[in-house]
């Protein structure tokens, strides 16, 4: 049996229909005080999945802070195993098989850490290889761990995606990212009731339109550089056009209709650690697989044309004017 | 139980997971020859929904040559009632009757003419009221009837819709139309294999890209008057970005991403016959739930905006500059 998007979202539904998304449950912080978890070269092993928004951030910060030899990764496959309910599984390795973890599927190392655990098995999921247990699976402040409490082992010259001085109106956006934007996809797309995916749908187009603004004279979110703020909203954009605007129903508008915000996507794509871990058929075969119960003879929407993403955005125009 | 767009296209495919589209069973043409279906004002009711390209084409025939008064007609519900097989019902009607025919279902008078009927049961059908039997569904042929046989009643002025002179180009360009536009778009939906799909997806988009040059200096198909043609051709385009689109996954790009054929199409919208019996509401209400059996929850996704159909379309000039 397939897994209906339906099935594993049963229990994160109120009453109105509405999707309310899951708490994540290990949300250790890393650091130097009692009970935080370790840093630690070699230590850790970062499971995603391409297709997931909320583990891509992770990889993205990943390669852009130069963190590769230090945290290994393993890749799920985009399509969920043949089980009923939410699982990811290592069937791009050989054997079926994580190569470090040995294991088929993530809900193992998820089990490992929790045998009564009761949510779904997300990525991304830090697991730490001396007890092959998921460590954390809090991909609100992985990445900004990633950034901060991992600084000693970040590569010459990584960009400051977090800067002290703007990390308050940093978190500030990126909490209005994930309400309206990230997760406001999800809420349009799991919604049960009309009312509530048409007000998931206005959230997110009117944010669009408040970020296209934003935009139009800045090349990033916060000016010349690029913060936690545009990795976040980036694994959003890339997703648009070829699955939300399609199977979550945000049928307004493409990215691709918004001059500013596709050409910073495109600006963001082109360059290191964003297109290079962004897998546009994985992402298709998920989202109009696995969360279309309906497509039964598994028919993969092909638009629209993924070539566009290569071209030349002008941002640099922008970058040149400002401090 | 819903109707899975599925269940009534099973016959209707063959071995490669192509969509075949079934033969339409009453196709008796109007004439003065023995056997040929007569013309006679107040005779008959013309059954449709307005969902279908199919019928909707004849709908708009009817009234750019004013036989409204001579040629009644039922309207069906946009939602298939609760039966596992292909049937229109007459639920927008008191007491969920056709007033006329007296009929809940269209399928009783496909029974009332062949109690052995095994097709779908299929909009546009024209039933005589006499008898109560459909006695044409030739939606390829009907719009034909209207614009020859039918010349005695069209209204004073009414358009010449097939002249004499373009019938074989016209006829050459509906073949196509037919295979590659509005057969098309079903042909990408109804597909039971990536293969299919995909042939079927690049001849859609080739056809519009080929219409797109056509339309460039011409204000119609045929230069300076609508002709059948258009009106075919319009049927599709009316339904493309709000159902084809994300329904049967032809999203390469939208109607409104082709300069010339979205103003075209607007063109037509505006013009007394084409927008007025265009109903968006319908058209998403049908596609979005009856065409994708996994939308359980039955969400009708809302963009994009329909408003932009009334924008101006600057087609005009193009009249005056020919013949």
């Amino acid at each position: 049996m397939r897994i209906s998007s339906d099935k594993w979202t049963g229990k994160e539904v109120d009453k109105s229909g509405k999707f309310v998304r899951q708490k994540n449950r290990f949300d250790t912080p890393f650091g130097e005080e009692e009970g935080q978890l370790q840093v630690e070269a070699g230590r850790y092993r970062l499971l995603w999945a391409p297709v997931c928004p909320w583990a891509h951030r992770s990889i993205i910060v990943r390669k852009l802070l130069g963190l590769e030899d230090v945290i290994s990764v393993g890749k799920a496959d985009p399509k969920r195993p043949n089980v009923s309910r939410s699982d990811w599984a290592f069937t791009l390795d050989e054997g079926d098989v994580d190569p470090v973890l040995g294991i088929h599927y993530i809900s193992e190392v998820y089990l490992n850490a929790d045998p009564d655990y009761q949510g779904r098995f997300t990525v991304p999921a830090l697991v730490d290889l001396k007890t092959k247990k998921v460590v954390n699976n809090d991909y609100f402040h992985l990445t900004l761990y990633f950034e901060t409490a991992w600084k000693k082992y970040h590569k010459p010259g990584a960009p400051d995606l977090y800067p002290e001085e703007l990390r308050e109106e940093i978190d500030t956006l990126n909490d209005i990212i994930f309400r309206e934007v990230n997760n406001g996809v999800y809420k349009a797309g799991f919604a049960r009731s009309q009312e509530a995916y048409e007000e998931a749908y206005h959230t997110v187009f009117n944010r669009l339109d408040w970020l296209e603004e934003r935009l139009a004279d800045r090349r990033y979110l916060f000016g010349d550089k690029i913060t936690e703020s545009d990795v976040r909203l980036y694994v959003t954009l890339a997703r648009f056009d070829v699955a939300y605007h399609n199977i979550f129903r945000v049928n307004k508008k493409r990215l691709r209709d918004y001059d500013n915000l596709w050409a910073y996507a495109r600006d963001l794509y082109q360059t290191p650690g964003f297109g290079n871990t962004t897998d546009f058929a994985a992402i298709k075969k998920h989202y109009h697989i696995d969360c279309n119960p309906g497509n039964i003879h598994q028919i993969i929407a092909k638009g629209p044309d993924e070539e566009a993403w290569l071209l030349p955005h002008g941002r640099e125009k922008l970058s040149e004017n400002k401090i």
